[in-house]
């Protein structure tokens, strides 16, 4: 279990998402713009803009060198050499029944023999469907007990707690799971790496339930309107809080491809209106909601 | 020259600001949202959605009370009651031939017997007009000068580095001025006041000039789109890089009143292809240009 291994399998990986959502989408094709990093490495990032998806964004980076100041001090190792890769997902739908999701696997390791792996799978509906929330939520904790019994209560919350916009006292939206520094404290390499290919895996079918449960749904202007501003949460989130976002700004990353997550189009309104259908929404926006027994209430 | 001088100036300089641009933008008429503030004060956000202007704000506070620990630390005060007092203004007009501008005159001061004022103009043009740029700085700069010699070329200086999109190399947009903590050792707190209140009395006609040059251009579906995108840099701008936005958000501020600044509507798009009238924009988002000057050359 090298870095070899694992840059394919997430190469593998992206190819294999790209491929599915091609299907799902029916006409949209991605495109690949290729990059290389000045330090070292690079990576493909492809992007859809397709007929129910209007944006998305599905990234394969391997970037390796020497470790940015900032990053070492942080972690106290200096003058490392680093290995990253990854794979990261960002969908933004046409229709403002289906939810925006996001996916990000990867691995990172060093020179000094440090290594561990990251990520999560979180959705972000416009309307709260709480079957499909439910679904969702089920579908990330058999993956997790999978692994570990402990995994799914312990990595929902982390996503609670990681995807909170904190200046508007929300949630981004229902959550899904979230983890990183999954190291040899916690698992073997090989065990580790099972898990976070599961989660990997599980990507196309959440996704696919999200957009044939909701692709044919009629929407109003109010509707639209409403999922253009909640977009604009999105941003919020990405570019106040998102520490992946930040590192990426902050290191001089490509920005282009950290960027693809931005929605195609948001709006914000003063305090603006909302009818009872996305109050309801509002109100769920929440922490420690049980999503998985929520459906059996 | 107290408080409740400035504090009763900067309400009033918020009243003709709004006046002025109601007369300018003929049909729209400011909304008004009294807040409170729990811990001491609170203010008065105005929004205008008009004719012109698309999405704008003109608000004015004054705050006071304990000041927050964050804050305390950062000055090395401990336990001091501040007073902090302005106007912000951030305006988003339909066409994009008008250029975004922001404006913020401000005053703060402690218990302990520090005081400060801080402020600035600056204009975001979609498509930038040399000519227009030339006078809008050749204004800001005889202002300074009825003030202090150095003024404009510091404070211009202060403006390009501090509007400056570090992740895209770009500036904001042309710039204008910027200043922060002129205190006793700059001037008299008199003489600062009065620098202070030229500079927000400058404003309408400052923004009466692009508005009324730019208003009756015909644009197209393309000029369009390329004004909501350049609004994305301006919420990339505020959300990731701007101290009073991040200050706000990380201290429990008054959100909606902080995010009155983001535009009505914006786009991103990977990688966004551009014409060469675009691109002419873009060659002058750059730091230390002549502005003043330009137009002779």
């Amino acid at each position: 279990m090298n870095q070899t291994v694992i840059k394919s399998a997430f190469m593998a990986l992206q190819d294999r998402i790209c491929s599915d959502l091609e299907i799902l989408d029916v006409e949209g094709k991605f495109k690949e713009d290729a990059w290389e990093r000045p330090g070292g490495g690079g990576g493909k990032t492809r992007i859809i803009i397709g007929k129910t998806i209007e944006k998305g964004g599905v990234n394969f980076s391997a970037v390796e060198g020497l470790m940015p100041e900032k990053i070492s001090t942080a972690l106290g190792l200096e003058k490392t050499q680093f290995f990253a890769t990854g794979v990261s997902i960002v969908l933004h739908a046409k229709n403002p029944f289906i939810p925006i999701i996001h996916m990000n696997v990867r691995y990172f390791e060093t020179t000094h023999g440090t290594w561990w792996f990251g990520g999560g799978i979180d959705l972000t509906p416009h309307y709260i469907d709480e079957e499909l929330a439910s679904s969702f939520h089920q579908q990330l904790k058999n993956v997790c007990d999978k692994h570990a019994s402990h995994y799914y209560s312990e990595f929902k919350k982390w996503a609670d707690d990681y995807f909170y916009i904190k200046h508007r006292k929300e949630t981004r939206g229902v959550g899904g799971i979230f983890f990183d520094r999954l190291d040899k404290t916690k698992g073997t390499k090989e065990d580790l790496f099972n898990f976070v290919m599961d989660v990997g895996n599980l990507f196309s079918t959440l996704y696919k339930e999200q957009v044939d449960a909701n692709r044919d749904k009629a929407f109003s202007p109010i509707n639209k309107d409403w999922q253009l501003h909640r977009r604009g949460r999105y941003v919020e989130f990405n570019l106040v809080w998102d520490r992946g976002t930040k590192f990426g700004l902050d290191t001089d990353g490509n920005i282009e491809s950290i960027l693809m997550s931005l929605p195609p189009e948001s709006r914000w309104t003063y305090k603006h209106d909302f009818d009872e259908e996305e109050e309801k929404t509002l109100n769920l926006l929440k922490k420690d909601i049980d999503w998985v027994n929520r459906k059996a209430r």
